[in-house]
Parts: C-alpha cells; structure tokens; sequence
C-alpha cells in the first residue's frame, strides 16, 4: 500500500495481533461500495471500541485504473466525512488485481474480511453485507474466548 | 402473558437460562414498531441459532385498548409472515401498562430488552434500535465468559 | 361505504368532476400498504392544491374480517397522522371484495385508481407504485385540457 | 461545455424549445447528488417520453478540481449505467462557479433546473428533491397550455 489517509503510519495486520480488524476493500465508482459498504465501515469504525476493533478502508482498482488517483480518493474521504484509515491499493503489474486484493483473495469490490484476534482470517465478504449479521458476528469475535477461536478455525479447516 | 403465537407453550424467561433472551415489545398500529422493531427482531430470529438466543416478541398496547384483540395479533403474524414466538400481553387492572411490560420497566413501543445467559437484564431500549450495534450487543452476549458477564454487571450495578 | 374519517360527510366520486380523484385503498395489516402507499396518499394530499386534486383512502378487508372494526382503523389513523378523508369499505354479502373495491375492479391491497376531471378512470394498479411516475401521472392530469382528454379515452377505448 | 458523453453532439437548451428540459447538476463525489439526483434524473429519463421530457446532466466542480478528468466521469458513467446525455461542466477562468452553473445561477451540487416548453425556467433547486413533488411539476409541465404557461410566468415576475 502507498498512500494512507487517517492515520500518521501504514497499518499492518500482522501488526495488530490482540484486536479485530475489519478490512473493507471499496472503489468510489462502485455503486455497491458508496450505498453499503463504506457507510457501514465508518459505523462499525463508530460502534466498536478501538482498544477491540480496528477498521481499515482499502481503495482497490479492477479497472478504469486511469481515473484513479490519490487526489480523487482524499476528495472522496472529505467529502464523506470517513474517520477511520484508509489505504490506497498497490497495483500489481503482473496482475489486474491490486497488490493486497490479491493477498486477501477477494474478488471485486465491495469486499469485507474479518480478522480474529490471533490474526486468522475468519470471514470473507463479496458484496454488500448485511448489519446485523456482521455486527453479530463481530460482537462475537471481540468476546470469544481462545479456546472457541481454536475450535472454530479448526472446524473450517 | 394469556395468548400465545409460534410455540407450543408459553416461554418464560426464568426457563431459558443458558440463553441470550432478546424480548422485543411492539404494538401493530405504532409505525416505528412495525417500520423498524418487528423486521429487526424476524431477522434476530433468523440469523442467530436457536441454541445461543431465543427471540420473544410481545404485543403490548398502552391505548386503543378497544381496537385490539389477539384476532388482529394473529392476523398481522400471518401477513408479516412472523415465525418467532409472541404473546400478547395481559392488561394490567391496576395501571395503563400491561403486566410484562410493567415488570421490565418498558415506557412503550417498540421496546427490546436484552437478558444474558445468566438471568440478567443488559440493555433496555425504547424506540427503533440500530442493526449494527444490536447485532454487536447479541453477539458478544453469545461469546461472553462467565466471568466477563459478571464483571459487566458489577460495573453497571 | 359506511364510516367516514377526517371528512365532515361522505364523499362521492360523481361529486368531485372537476378535480383529479385519487382512490387509494389499503389495509392496515397488509406490509405494501403500511410501508409504501399509505405514505404515498399522505403525501400526494400534502404536495397537491385541494382545488386540483383530491385523495381519498379506503380501507377494504378481503380476509382476516374478525380482526376489523372502526375502533381499529380509527387508531391507525392517529397513530399515522393521516390526513386525508378515509372511507371503511362496506363488504358485500354476496362477495369477498367489499363494495367500492368490486366497483372500481380491484383485486386486493394497496390498489390506486386515478380518476380524471371528467370522471373517467384512467390508471388502475396493484401494488406498491413509484413515488416518480404517480406524481407524474397526477400532474399531467391536472393540466390536462378536455381535448387531450378525450383524445386519451378514446386511444384507451 | 467541452466534453459530452451518451449523445452524438452537445445539446444547447436553445436548441430544445417545445420540450420540458430537466437539467441536473451533480458532481461523482457528492454525497447526496450519488444518493438521490443522479437516481433520480436517471428514472426521469425512464419515466418520461422522449418526445416531452429532455434530460441533461451537468457534472459541475467547486473544488477538488485535480481529482476531476473527463476519465473519472466516463467510468463514473460506466459503473452506474447512466443513459441520459450527461456534459462536464467548463472551469471558468475567472470564478470557483463552472461556466453553465454560473448561466443558471446554481448554487451547488445537486442543483435541478425546470425550463418549460417555451425556453423559460420554471424551478430552480438546490439538495435533494422530493420524487413524487418533481414527478408532478414535470408532468404539469408537459401537460400546459401556452395561457397556463404565461400566466405561471407573469405571476412569477
């Protein structure tokens, strides 16, 4: 990632062991980006206590790649007033996919991926996702016991 | 309670320790009730499973004691197409409020009250209720240690 | 139509040439109703000059006959505000479809029936309709000259 | 006006007397013109005749005028499936107000301007406008005789 927004230093996952992180992949020419999911990313970011839940934007690029610029996407973060961090996307010159889309396997934008707190991935999301169901199922995270991560990570696998 | 719709039997909180009771008060004519609170708790009910949060919906009227009677009750829970357990409230001779909503301290509708697996009452809400932070306050009820719980109702007591 | 709300008398149709007619008929358990048209007669009464444009609502129950009375459908006028003259339909014995809905051909709730300042029926629908496309419809019918009246009824006939 | 997208040649509101135009300003970038205005405008363009009803967008920029080409409206346009022919508003040397806002005095984005059949303008709004309150004035406006529309004009002056 390049350029960050909302925040003094890049933020690493790997970094943030001990919390939940919320990765919110959007585009703001993506309709389903700019109606559901940022909106609710901001609100999550509202909700949560930061001493549990860390939330980061991430502005990826599928296409259009000569529309986008940082300028366009600080005006974006102003004009919608958005709080918590948010990184622009790397692209990868050996793929249409950006750098940490690509890492996270996420497909198109919107895209949601939930961390636990020992740094596994517990969720992924393509397209806008529902509000209860994703504070539920970060309530839970932020509750759950190391016991009850090990079994559930278990159980996926 | 006196009628009952979706269950065999009446429930009775004081039954259902080892689950996270979601009671949501609503009143068919009031429209945050019907626009926000009774959607909300159909989809609680859907999303959360059967063995961490049981979901009781109660129909309570403060006025137009007149208009209502567990006919129209029965009716609205066939349009709205309602699966989750609800009763109707019985009047209380003694004051405007009906008895269960006396007994939990509810000033009207739509009202929720969230009680832990424990027994005990955690959050008190008058009005529409966001879904997002609900969802947050259902799911970590589900995750909470006992002694997290504990340490919760401490620091509120 | 045998109980009139927010009208000093009952209104007739063949009373009212002259002005655009908007018969709204709905029912207060039927979810298309309460959420969409109910609002959207309110409005059209708000955003219209009474010397162009009337609305009248209809309450017409095809089932669940038990459930209703005038104590009921007087309650939700009040508890939603509503405005606008409100008729309860009179059921016919020899039928399910109560009296002015059979007249007016329609097949259950919320049905909207715009009539023109000459009498003539002109826009029959079922279902919710677009706030867009009525206020439309509603607006060229108030200036609408007799000739492109007339020019419309016969293209329809 | 300097570049125009989903039409073959700019269209001069000059050039379009006989016809209700509905010209709608509005900028990728801001909020309320991606919720409501542009939506809407395009609907508009749905709902109404081609024969009655010309729609034009205007994408107009008071600031962030680096984060603005004619490549972030192209995809802009791409993404949302806009029909409607759509113009990027000219930077005017000498003020922060791009040159056609500036012709019809809008103050901002979303701004939506009414001109009638007969060239004049009819509504001038600012923020976001009511669906069912603009579907009526276009539909009087497609409706009116000439009288009707004089008369509006001199009671307005």
């Amino acid at each position: 990632m390049q350029s960050w927004f909302n925040t003094d230093r890049p933020l690493l996952v790997s970094g943030l062991r001990g919390k939940v992180v919320v990765l919110a992949a959007f585009q703001v020419l993506c309709p389903q980006s700019i109606a559901a999911a940022v909106p609710q990313a901001q609100r999550i970011y509202e909700i949560f206590e930061p001493k549990d839940v860390v939330v980061i934007g991430l502005h990826a690029t599928f296409e259009h790649h000569d529309a986008f610029n940082a300028a366009v996407l600080k005006a974006f973060i102003h004009e919608y007033r958005l709080k918590f961090p948010i990184a622009l996307d790397q692209p990868n010159p050996a793929s249409p996919i950006p750098h940490t889309m690509d890492r996270y396997k996420m497909r198109g934008t919107p895209s949601l991926v939930l961390i636990d707190r020992h740094g596994f991935v517990r969720k992924h999301a393509f397209g806008a996702v529902d509000d209860l169901r994703i504070g539920a199922e970060i309530g839970a995270l932020t509750q759950e016991s190391a016991a009850a991560a090990a079994a559930a990570r278990s159980s996926a696998a």
